[in-house]
């Protein structure tokens, strides 16, 4: 047992105490925490044991006007910020990765507590903030870094620290969810969903960290890291996007009763022969049956079903992107955070005592939905079987329907390994009888 | 800003301490949790800080057999062992409320944390164990007193602390949800699905708790409390069963679109005029549509979705019951108290500083399906309709079918005010048109 969780605490500065904030970034979610905290801080003050004042808000263009802002209060440099005597606890709300990690870094080490609603920041770096977090004793909290206001970093870290979380699986991307989502009851393609998207601001000008499942993958590693006490970053996370979804696919899972869904799947699995240990986390496109709970998980909403051994099967719901949401969460971690600062205590921090080793994507099993254009002749679907068989890939639907020029034969699988259906797919493709491999996607319920 | 919660706070152990763990109550709960305290014991320690050791089972029986247990920690002095110095944390899993409040008020008095599943005790006493907790500065966990493992409590306490709760609602008993879901899906009457419930085990040889909505009281005035930082008991619930469920209201149901459910709904209301707040705890049978996600959480899940100002609407589900779900929720508790036990710090406890007034069941606004026998002849429905308006309810709906002897009236209210709903009511009795109420069931959305 190494790697044991925030072992030091620092003294409280007791009851009645004001809490002196630094909020770092003033944009959407920045602006809408600034406000919440004048606006309840009374309720804030009775909830924590001291009242929260904020000394001092890190923007990086000081010229911008900002309204209902006490200017006195704006500076463009974070770092002097997060170190000054009158601060306790740092907000940082900025985004990015390698400014925020010098700033939260500062702060960490100088003794402020800080909470974070930075996805890309936690997953890539948990290992270094968390180290200076515990060397200071002090908070680092994360609950809007996944799904904004949907509690499932405060329920994996505390309610299920009792039990043994198997699997957590959801749909952690508002973005792609809004794309897909339009592209299942619209029938329009991926680029005309993808400009709407972009046009309502759901997707960022540059969208790559939500269309190839980046964004995801970051959710993916905090929550595998989090459900099995194992430090997992998004290197770690196996991450296809959905930019080669087409309209095709679609269709196929309307013929096949499903629906497209980006998932981030972090999956415990156990060696049947040794009985060792390990950890898969995933994020890609998957069909999901219209009847499973998470096929009706629309627009941008966010849902997330843990498994865990003692409690069963859970499910968390809700809006998971926006700036209520994500002030909603930032701030109730502002709170606890705060209380500790007043009162004494400290939270559970990063756990990875547990220290399982990284599962090779190729030993993952799932099952394949695989839609080829063949050959409209005699034979053709023995070669084609024989080739899944060959591989151990056991064949559990087949579908033939004529094309214009040959017919399109799909074939959905039972469970198989990857790097079996990788093979299958190599052999395939050299088959004479098979024309084309229009598509292949994994199906998940 | 009175009542404050929690500023007390006794210095941690130490890490790498043991804690003293007493469990009072060996039945299906605490049977469990005691085998996952010894199976986990080394996940626990790693997550703690420090090894949790069982000193003492406080039994009512010492002379059954109990399997697997150590007879040298059996005692059925359980007021004796939970004051022992070497005891640090007290696991309630009894049940009842005179005893359990007699030892646990005797054990947060001896300065010793407290776990319960308990959430008959937790709605009746809360102010004196929280003020016994207050004066010791330890912590009365108790997650698992509302839906099990379904994280609800905590969310409440903590990630929802920088928000604004106006409402949760939801399905908290499962035994109820059994016999509704059975009498709907396969047309039984509540006193077959009773039986089937009692054999299966769903339902206790005495299921007045159950049936009578009383379960389901305590849940919805801890969720109030919770959510509206305000003190809210179960005699502070308006709480109604479902005993006089019949055949004829489920049809009525279906013919409405909608299935019946017991709700507890707890609710922020505000008074258009002064803007003054008040808070609203209820528990009755309602109308819900199939359409709606509550319609569909079946058997003995649970369901319980919140509503907040900045998070918006958020929804939790998950298994409500049984031994591996509610020692799933103890245990979250458990390792969180120790983590306080060995290093220090205090959760949120008890927070009632808004103390907003329960609002009286006569001025909750809610729709209602009211199915009326009434003569077959011209002008019925005019007095009908007259008797409503009258009473400031307006009609949303109407159904009329003919029966054997008269004419059935089914008529669908937009929000009305449930004290002019029973005024409606006690008109419409009057009415020589009317010649029986055959029901009058609220419908929430």
């Amino acid at each position: 047992m190494t790697d044991n969780p925030s072992y030091s605490v620092r003294p409280g500065k007791g009851a009645g105490a004001t809490v002196g904030v630094a909020l770092l970034g003033l944009g959407t979610v920045g602006a809408e925490v600034l406000r919440l905290l004048e606006v309840r801080g009374d309720e804030f003050a009775a909830r924590v044991g001291g009242r929260l004042e904020v000394r001092g808000v890190a923007v990086s263009d000081l010229s911008r006007p900002r309204e209902g802002v006490d200017r006195e209060l704006l500076t463009d440099d974070a770092l002097s910020l997060v170190q000054r005597d009158d601060i306790d606890l740092v907000i940082e709300v900025i985004g990015g990765i390698d400014y925020p990690r010098q700033v939260v870094l500062a702060a960490l080490n100088a003794g402020k507590s800080v909470v974070t609603a930075n996805k890309a920041l936690i997953a890539a770096h948990s290992a270094e903030l968390s180290e200076a977090a515990e060397n200071s004793g002090v908070d680092l909290f994360f609950e809007a870094a996944v799904a904004a206001a949907i509690p499932v970093v405060g329920p994996l870290l505390r309610s299920l620290a009792g039990d043994k979380v198997n699997a957590v699986m959801g749909i952690v991307n508002g973005t792609t969810n809004f794309i897909l989502d339009a592209m299942y009851n619209r029938g329009a393609s991926y680029d005309e969903m993808l400009a709407e998207a972009t046009e309502l601001g759901y997707a960022e000008a540059d969208p790559t960290a939500d269309v190839d499942g980046y964004d995801a993958a970051s959710k993916a590693a905090i929550l595998a890291s989090l459900a099995f006490h194992t430090r997992v970053s998004s290197d770690d996370v196996h991450t296809e996007g959905i930019r080669s979804i087409t309209t095709d696919d679609i269709a196929a899972a309307k013929a096949a009763n499903s629906t497209i869904k980006l998932l981030a799947i972090c999956e415990r699995l156990k060696d049947a022969e040794t009985g060792e240990e390990s950890v898969s986390a995933r994020v890609y496109p998957a069909l999901v049956p219209v009847s499973h709970p998470l096929a009706s998980v629309s627009e941008s909403y966010n849902a997330i079903f843990v498994e865990a051994e003692s409690a069963g099967g859970l499910m968390f719901y809700g809006n998971g992107a926006g700036g209520g949401p994500t002030a909603s969460a930032v701030l109730g971690d502002v709170v606890a955070v705060s209380r500790n600062i007043v009162l004494g205590g400290r939270g559970p921090g990063e756990s990875t005592y547990a220290a399982l080793p990284i599962a090779d994507f190729g030993s993952i099993n799932t099952r394949y939905h695989v839609d080829m254009e063949v050959q409209d002749r005699v034979g053709v679907l023995a070669e084609v079987a024989n080739a899944f068989s060959q591989h151990d890939v056991s064949i559990r639907t087949v579908r033939q329907e004529g094309l214009h020029d040959g017919a399109r034969l799909v074939v959905i699988t039972h469970m198989a390994k990857e790097e079996d259906l990788k093979r299958t797919v190599d052999t395939l493709k050299e088959l004479e009888a098979v024309k084309s491999i229009r598509s292949v996607i994994r199906m998940e319920s």
